[in-house]
């Protein structure tokens, strides 16, 4: 099995750099001479679990500093072993980090000790799909399974998840539902919140939380969603149950061109609200189209499943709109899985590039895109895409390329990070749609969360982990 | 205003016992010389808030018989007069017990004190639709308004909530939303929870618990989730803002008979996973069809609206299952909306008549349904109908007619309920798809709930609600 690379996305021997000088002078900075990985002079298995992968991880590995090296790193095979885990960290007093694939964007994993040392608590064992319910199409899925380990075993029973993050090739099962990830699917069940039918996780104390399989529920708040987002902080998820589909065939997609942001904006508004629920329904900003489509304007990549949608009207409408170019279904999805490799580049080039999204009810919508490309564009260039689209409201997806302060990158990343967070907020946003909250988002998260639940949670967490063990700092103090 | 009636369903002047004769004959059982209310000897107005809808709060109410009789009931104007209600709690040290329609049917707004006396928080008056926003679809509505107050407002702009619990002409949009309530949808958004943006609620400390209005988030478990079916427990709920909808024509309805639930529920099963939405997906068993419908054999009452739904497709996918008698909408409804009139006058002829739902996955449903009708088919009739369809599971509804044991109904209810409540935890099912827990479904809710999760909302409702003063022993003491 190859071994991931110590710092960055992918794997050791997978290149970095191609077309790094087409990228600088595209962007008009960063330079083709890339800074070359200081020699790793630390383990490398505590090295990878140090961190997650935001920009600053990368950079900070990249230069061999690991601010939250783990004291000790854990793989269990099985449940017994998790709890195992957690008997020695009660007995040793550590702190625990559920780790998943590593891909936290936002700070989340980080071993950070207030304890008597850190473990991190690999789930990455646990990666089986344990049972296929054909009837109820529903799947039970150990937690540690990536994205390519629950397709391949549910491909032979004829079945997918359907469930695509950007992080997909190392993000877990354990870790989407921790985090609230959400999939490429840009309408319907967009987060694996809906995807959820049961959890089973166990808590510090070695108890058991588990709920029943239920296709829907009205008994008292669901223990489920109280999970759900939850990033570590209450109990170390195991398994779940998830609603799995058959294999189907896309049915027709398109790409749109238009003019404008804002006619894309309206148009996503219409395909929504007239009930239409394609699985694809990604817009992309002009600028952001140029540098990772060779496309030249505004795009709408617009794809349906299945048998009953309404193509016609989806095609009619569209073109009331703008250009509609009929099956040019997969650029968007290579460059979209592309991007962390990347990314990878850009760093080495001495380039920031980070990314922030939210949600907003329309009305506010076209506002808080306008007000976050004001307040950060100044560094650099603001693209702009709308990844998830809702009745009454849409996924604003940012991304910031802009010339690093080369040494001075934790600076500048967290004045970037700020004034983008505060002109979210400002804007009716969430300080974030799906990539949770961890230690970066913490200030902004606490001024959104309502001060009584604030203060539920706490209790929740007192109840469940009394020494604070799990993830402290993230969600919580 | 007319007044209510301080027993059974509707208001003074209705009538009550129409076609019991004819009821009695068809049953086989129940007198059709009515049992007469006994006189009222208490104030209407805190008889009218002792107790909630459920079959023996009409038996007791029309034998003038009220345990939890409060000792006052408040109603305030808004939400300063809500806190204001909850302060005087705190000074004459009263249990608070928050009531909107009065129409739960599991003992979840008795005034049960446990302290110095019971305070009924009747929310009535908080009925208005506050804002519209018709870009995002969605309004700002107070919690005691009914369904019917919500439509007529919503009228005036041209959209509808288009949310239809069996009681909601009496029902408030703040019991839906601490109930988990499910409407007449039949897939899709079925629970108030998909529906709901963001909610607005006071603790008896007077602290508000207010979400940010979004289409959609990821930061940390949702704050609504945990209001959602909280039955009361952790705060007041004063308003919310909803996902409306501009106001639709059907668009296509049948009826659809079968010869066996079984060939039912596989149809229902293939409308679902196939990506049908259908607005209507009520499937009734032949012998609940000849009381209620005048109709011979197992019913599925279809039916879809909106302008991009696959007609044809469901039209011959219905043909190689039963006979479909196009254009057949209204019957169903009507029946629906008369069932808590009938009860009335089942009552009052002596007839027990409860009903039960769950949920349960598609591979347990059919032997979950037949346990449940071996377990308590013994006392009478126990009449099966689907009312929501996922694709991963349905929920059952059930419906005993039995002859009352006069004088004894408590105890007979009671086996019942616990025959009933125990095969549809055997069955893998939930305590209640929409009911809500109540004191009645407690015992079973224990059984059901997570350990560590009871642990948390112990915890957390400590925290809101450190004296306990919000409807204790509903889903926790």
């Amino acid at each position: 099995m190859p071994r991931r690379r110590h710092w960055g996305w992918g794997f050791e021997g997978e290149p970095v750099g191609e077309g790094a000088a087409e990228l600088a002078a595209h962007l008009g900075f960063g330079s083709a001479e890339l800074e070359q990985p200081a020699p790793l002079r630390v383990d490398p298995d505590r090295a990878l679990h140090a961190h997650g992968a935001s920009y600053l991880d990368v950079v900070r590995a990249l230069r061999g500093d690991f601010p939250h090296l783990p004291d000790v790193v854990v793989r269990p095979d099985d449940e017994p072993g998790v709890l195992a885990a957690l008997e020695r960290a009660d007995a040793e007093n550590l702190t625990v980090t559920p780790y998943g694939g590593g891909t936290s964007v936002v700070g989340g994993v980080d071993p950070v000790s207030r304890h008597d040392g850190a473990m991190s608590l690999d789930l990455g064992r646990l990666d089986r799909v344990l049972e296929v319910d054909p009837v109820s199409r529903a799947a039970r899925i150990q937690a540690g399974a990536t994205g390519p380990r629950i397709e391949a075993q549910l491909a032979e029973h004829g079945m997918t998840l359907r469930f695509y993050p950007q992080s997909f090739e190392r993000s877990t099962l354990g870790g989407w539902i921790a985090t609230r990830a959400a999939g490429h699917f840009a309408t319907g069940p967009t987060h694996i919140d809906d995807l959820v039918e049961s959890v089973r996780a166990v808590t510090p104390r070695g108890e058991v939380w588990e709920s029943r399989r239920l296709p829907a529920s009205g008994a008292g708040p669901s223990p489920d969603r109280l999970l759900l987002g939850s990033e570590g902080t209450l109990a170390v998820i195991t398994e779940a149950w998830v609603r799995v589909r058959p294999r189907e065939v896309p049915r027709w997609s398109a790409r749109v061109e238009l003019d404008e942001l804002s006619a894309g904006l309206e148009l996503v508004r219409e395909i929504v609200q007239s009930g239409m629920r394609p699985s694809n329904c990604r817009l992309v900003e002009a600028r952001e189209a140029q540098l990772t489509l060779s496309a030249d304007r505004t795009t709408l990549h617009l794809g349906f499943e299945g048998s009953s949608e309404p193509v016609e009207q989806a095609r009619a409408l569209c073109a009331r709109y703008g250009d509609v170019l009929e099956g040019a279904g997969g650029a968007w999805r290579d460059a979209f899985l592309r991007a962390p490799y990347l990314r990878d580049t850009l760093v080495s080039m001495g380039v920031l590039t980070e990314t922030f999204e939210t949600a907003a009810t329309w009305d506010r919508l076209p506002g808080l895109i306008e007000a976050v490309q004001a307040a950060v564009g100044w560094v650099g260039m603001v693209y702009c895409r709308i990844t998830h689209a809702y009745p009454d409201g849409a996924a604003p997806y940012f991304t910031v390329v802009a010339p690093a302060r080369r040494g001075d990158e934790e600076a500048q990343w967290a004045e970037i990070k700020r004034l983008a967070s505060e002109a979210v907020l400002a804007g009716g946003g969430t300080i974030t749609h799906h990539h949770a909250v961890g230690r970066d988002h913490r200030r902004w998260y606490d001024l959104q969360r309502p001060a009584p639940f604030a203060a539920a949670l706490r209790a929740a967490k007192a109840a469940v982990d009394p020494d604070g063990r799990l993830n402290p700092g993230v969600l919580l103090d």
